[in-house]
């Protein structure tokens, strides 16, 4: 039997998972993210962790095929130009792993967002070589597989389509200092501001502008009007980001990720039937559009995945 | 010496160039498109003036390294579903040109936009692996290089960059149907249909609505102040297009081609300048913008250049 480590490094926590051949999770590990001024500390912290769980697990260098890394920022052929939260400054990931190991070990890395492209990709078990995940959480993150590989782009930032120039009506503020980046209206905060804009039209609602997106979906599930405008308004958007993304890449699917893709078929489908009314290609209709199953272990699993 | 042939399939004319070990032209012939129901006459007169050429230059099918053939419609690992020009339907382009020659030749086929693609990205012979081609003609045409391949997408249709969705101001009518579409904007008729949206305006100038793309940019480069007005709507539409595409992928290198790009540096820089305004990453800075180099002859390169 041989062994993959899949690293997914967050600013907090740093996950572990063991897989095997299979690219089966094994087991997983949880690590505190102990930041010092250059982010060795996070190298150590990890290599000895994966020591231990080696020596633990009785298996040897032998048997692993590799480090598959995650990191949250952007890396072109395992260099990191900068990361803010994990203080990796022109750094290169392979070199700095490899040398504490006593042997030789494949390492490979690539961005968090884009490994989990990768892992939902590869573990969504379809006929498609080439997809998209979109994370709808606080902001909008995901990551773009063309031919089964994970798009870098030149610089490392491919796939960065919570900023897509997608809203010429809000003009909501974005964090990057733009107005109208895709997540400016398709996030979490997004809805939020949504509520906000059109809270004119709330009468009889049980929607308020400290309402989660949670609630706002639950509500609108149950009817409420309000609820189902904010949610078609939200659906109609993502159906224009999908739109935007298909007809430059035109993948097999579109996977919907984090916190807000909870909402499930009822939210899937709405953006589904709006963007069949966009599009201008009819193979454009054999998109799929399919909710995401590995959840916040899609970095982890697609971190594994690189080495496959 | 070996040889290589590309051939570029129009509606009206075919293309072949015939091309040395190193991709330069030595020689390119014109024969006219005979469309016959099932498209077959253009694969037989293609073959034939091909088995000409190698007899009158006196080379064996030893020294004949392949045809490549770029094609107006999508291409999916040398099939061809449908294409409203030559009547190829439901069409493998590599067993159909095979047949015809005594002895194997190897046969690459992609799309036409999406060869010139390649016929630019590498004849610009800059570091970039990626690169866009944005072809401003009647309408929008285009088409994408990732890791130097050409993006075919899921289905054949990737680089449809003339029909992101791009406009809610405007509301012109696409050709797909749709409104908002960038070539309603972005192209020759968008270019005129601005002039005639914003007529009100042209008081003093030389611009009638039936001036035509080149002269409404010779207009501007001699100050006239309405012409100058529309080319900077033209010119922030098309880096709100380049600056779409960039976040998603992040080329090194966009190039524009086609009929309007003669306007030049002076349409060019301004793209850029708007570009610069509006992107959300500083490693968007580095995307250079160039002029294309191969005019009509782009297709005919790119295909040559499958073989590469």
């Amino acid at each position: 039997m041989n062994y993959t480590f899949g690293v997914d490094k967050g600013g907090t926590t740093i996950k572990i998972g063991l897989f095997d051949n299979e690219y089966n999770l094994l087991d997983k590990y949880d690590i505190t993210t102990v930041r010092n001024i250059d982010g060795s500390q996070i190298v150590i912290d990890t290599v000895n962790k994966i020591k231990e769980i080696m020596e633990d697990k009785k298996f040897s260098y032998d048997q692993l095929s590799g480090i598959g890394i995650a990191v949250p920022g952007p890396v072109k052929n395992n260099f990191i130009i900068s990361t803010a939260n994990i203080n990796w400054n022109n750094f290169n990931v392979r070199e700095s792993f490899e040398e504490l190991f006593d042997e030789p070990v494949r390492i490979v890395s690539a961005n968090d967002a884009n490994s989990a492209a990768l892992g939902e990709h590869i573990m969504m078990n379809s006929n498609s070589s080439n997809t998209v995940l979109i994370t709808l959480g606080t902001g909008i993150g995901g990551g773009i597989i063309i031919n089964n590989k994970i798009l870098e782009g030149q610089t490392g930032v491919g796939g960065e389509i919570g900023h897509v120039p997608l809203d010429e009506f809000y003009n909501f503020e974005c964090g990057c200092g733009r107005v109208g980046c895709s997540e400016t209206v398709g996030s979490a905060r997004g809805i939020n501001l949504l509520v906000k804009y059109h809270l004119s039209e709330a009468d009889g609602s049980v929607i308020t502008t400290r309402s989660s997106a949670q609630q706002i979906f639950d509500a609108a599930k149950s009817g409420d009007e309000f609820a189902l405008k904010i949610v078609d308004i939200y659906s109609k958007y993502l159906a224009k980001l999908s739109n935007t993304i298909s007809v430059i890449i035109t993948p097999a699917t579109i996977i919907f990720g984090g916190g807000i893709s909870k909402a499930g078929d009822f939210l899937i489908n709405r953006i589904q039937e709006h963007y069949l009314s966009m599009v201008s290609f009819d193979s454009q209709r054999e998109t799929k559009f399919k909710l995401a199953k590995l959840g916040n272990e899609a970095g982890m699993y697609g971190a594994a995945l690189l080495l496959k």
